[in-house]
């Protein structure tokens, strides 16, 4: 049965703040095994990645190869629908477009006392990206996680994805294709991670690694994080739609479904003013349910996760909404624009009747990586800015170390810094003996 | 001894290898302590904290209390040397000015199609900055870290600093003073990371955690990540001199010195063109040392990862900085500036010969929080973007649905997603239906 609040009950907060700390992920303890899986990649190479493969996928990647040829992949291109493709090209030029507006602008001046200061944006020169197999190998993924590092310059895309048995998804080769991804290796869990990290014979390594994966992908990020950069490490899905009563209740259903059919961890929460809506709601999500191709699951996290919250007014939603923090905000109210102008805490927000979550999982244009598990409250979707580095420039000539060096030697001394105190001192009482006088 | 490399000899590529691959930490496992403490804090609260306080930190915050109270920060910004204040004021300002440019902007379009997007910069609400106590206690950092915060309009920041035996350094409460920090409080170690991330009955939660610290503080930040975000986990820090000939080895060698006097993990490395320079600033650097009250520490980094590489020319130099990717680069040549525009990983560059790395350290105004021990190759110091999220914003009317839908549909269906091609078809097939028509 899916969880029903009410905001005027008296425990409603302390049912609520309970409803925030569930967790909805699955801890499994690999660590121990990912890092003999690490070691094992760092002492071997490729010869322990032919070995993982054949164990773990069943693939003799010694006769195949490693990489994922330029004909192979031109193969899938060839033999995939069209229409897949057109939509996947499609999909492609609106990220492009979009995220061609988030590269950093680099900032160079001259500040009053003559100080030239800098910031300067670089790309990051090569990047990894896990695909995961299986159910969970989504081409649109492939889209989202290499169309920001090309937009950014990164040279180097390098993709890893597991080929259980052998077989490779088409269309995510096709995707990565489209998004001009450089590299394709047929590898797969914690033994593809330690290749991107640390390298063998046949792959360089990377600077970062991004991309979803199971426990143990997870757990070999956490464990090569400062070697190489990651990303965010990405937990179930959710979404939260706060809706009217004025919508059709089997509109907002296909919503919540479109959340709960990704993963039994998915949450799916609605709140209305309407508590007769939020019953014909909960009446259509059974009735769909029933017909979707992976309704158990689809089942099992509304069941165990999903959530109707009636409020008296869009007033007392708002700071549920901020404390829920969703990847996925959906409104479809009639003041939803000014409604989503007053949310803090959204990884994404979807807003209007005509704007379907999903639309921003393939089309939209915007990065479909969001914040997941209340983390919209400090981070950020996946965007160019997760490609690229900041370097600071600062350069003074000796009236500029005549303007500042006073203070630092102040500070310095301060906490006790003698060699700090002394790199500023020396300079300026040797005031233009620096082969170029000045500057 | 100092290592000394140099480019023409023929194991210099694997000697160079290794080099980089230099740990420069010392790992404690504290993990299952660190595990103990947080779960203590999370079931008794603030009895938890003053027990810890009492046994770690010799005093009793149950008189005390575990506040810093607005008498005691004023009493200590008048107790401080108005030397150090104007210093501290000084920093501040320059450090507020050059953060202010940083500020992310919003974007908001209409594409073609007539589909809105956006991208929303919003300031994190609380943020906890944790500062060490001891020899490590930095007013300096204080500015670093909450200044952006302040910037970015961060409304509680919240700083933690252990009082040892009860006593507070004056000049860290009168930097919190300057930089506008909300709330202090007298504890540290895991338990403060804990109190921060979780809250008690005197400590609200933050969401995201700030600062550096010792093993038990860098595993407590580590394990509350998810629950709230962290910054970057600081590693020993590290300077990269580039210098030619025409300069004053006393003036590179107390560069040097002023990295290695930070920690015995520091590093401080030399690349000069001339063997004869490289041994002039070795022994400067033997002869300054003798004078700094720091010298043991400065000794030992200097011994253990200091390093001294001379090349033939600078185009041989830039692929090694790349690598080295250091967290502050002091370019000390002729054409410093043509030589920064082609060093690609870098935290910071001092550019010119009157521009040593210190003032980044207090005065600049850039950032002195940067990315070490080679992390520079995928990620950026300190900033304004630290203290924001994003939230992107997209709205379609049912013209746009229209546009947009049939390719979401083709990419639902092939990702094997029903729920995801019926959020989009449903709305498709029953066009205008919504109560408002069109968007």
């Amino acid at each position: 049965m899916v969880l029903r609040l009410d905001y005027r009950q008296a425990d409603f907060e302390s049912r609520f703040a309970a409803f925030l700390t569930t967790k909805r992920e699955v801890s499994v303890d690999v660590e121990a095994d990912v890092r003999a899986i690490i070691a094992e990649i760092r002492a071997r190479g490729d010869e322990a990645l032919h070995d993982y493969s054949q164990r773990f996928d069943r693939i003799d990647t010694r006769t195949l190869g490693l990489a994922v040829s330029a004909k192979e992949i031109e193969a899938a291109f060839e033999a995939a629908d069209p229409e897949i493709i057109a939509a996947l090209e499609f999909a492609h030029d609106r990220i492009f477009s979009h995220h061609s507006r988030q590269m950093p602008k680099d900032d160079h001046y001259v500040d009053a006392l003559g100080v030239e200061l800098g910031s300067r944006w670089t790309a990051i020169e090569a990047v990894g990206l896990y695909v995961p197999g299986g159910t969970a190998s989504y081409p649109s993924s492939v889209l989202m996680n290499a169309v920001p590092a090309k937009v950014a310059g990164v040279e180097r895309i390098v993709m890893v994805v597991p080929a259980r048995n052998g077989v490779l998804n088409p269309v995510v080769l096709a995707a990565a294709r489209i998004a001009g991804v450089s590299e394709i290796y047929r590898i797969g869990g914690a033994q593809a991670i330690a290749a991107l990290a640390y390298g063998t014979e046949t792959i360089r390594p990377v600077a970062k690694i991004m991309g979803p994966g199971n426990a143990w992908v997870a757990a070999a990020k956490r464990q090569v994080f400062g070697t190489v950069g990651i990303d965010m490490i990405a937990g179930p899905s959710e979404v939260l739609v706060m809706a009217d009563p004025d919508n059709n209740p089997d509109w907002i259903a296909a919503d919540l479904l479109a959340q709960a059919e990704h993963d039994v961890g998915a949450q799916s929460i609605l709140i209305t003013r309407d508590e007769a809506f939020g019953a014909a709601v909960i009446d259509a999500v059974e009735r769909q349910m029933a017909t979707l191709g992976r309704g158990d699951t689809a089942r099992k996290s509304w069941a165990d996760y999903g959530a109707v919250i009636v409020v008296p007014d869009w007033e007392a939603a708002l700071p549920l909404a901020d404390r829920i923090a969703a990847e996925h905000l959906e409104i479809a109210t009639d003041d939803a624009e000014a409604l989503a102008a007053r949310v803090r805490n959204a990884g994404a927000i979807f807003i209007g009747r005509h704007t379907p979550e999903v639309i921003g999982d393939y089309v939209g244009g915007s990065n479909h990586v969001l914040p997941t598990a209340r983390s919209a409250r400090f981070s950020s979707g996946l965007s160019v800015l997760d490609y690229v580095k900041r370097t600071s420039i600062l350069r003074l000539g000796s009236e500029q170390l005549q303007s500042l060096g006073p203070a630092a030697i102040t500070l310095a001394q301060a906490e006790g810094l003698d060699a700090h105190a002394r790199s500023v001192s020396i300079r300026m009482n040797q005031r233009g003996e620096g082969p170029d006088g000045g500057r």
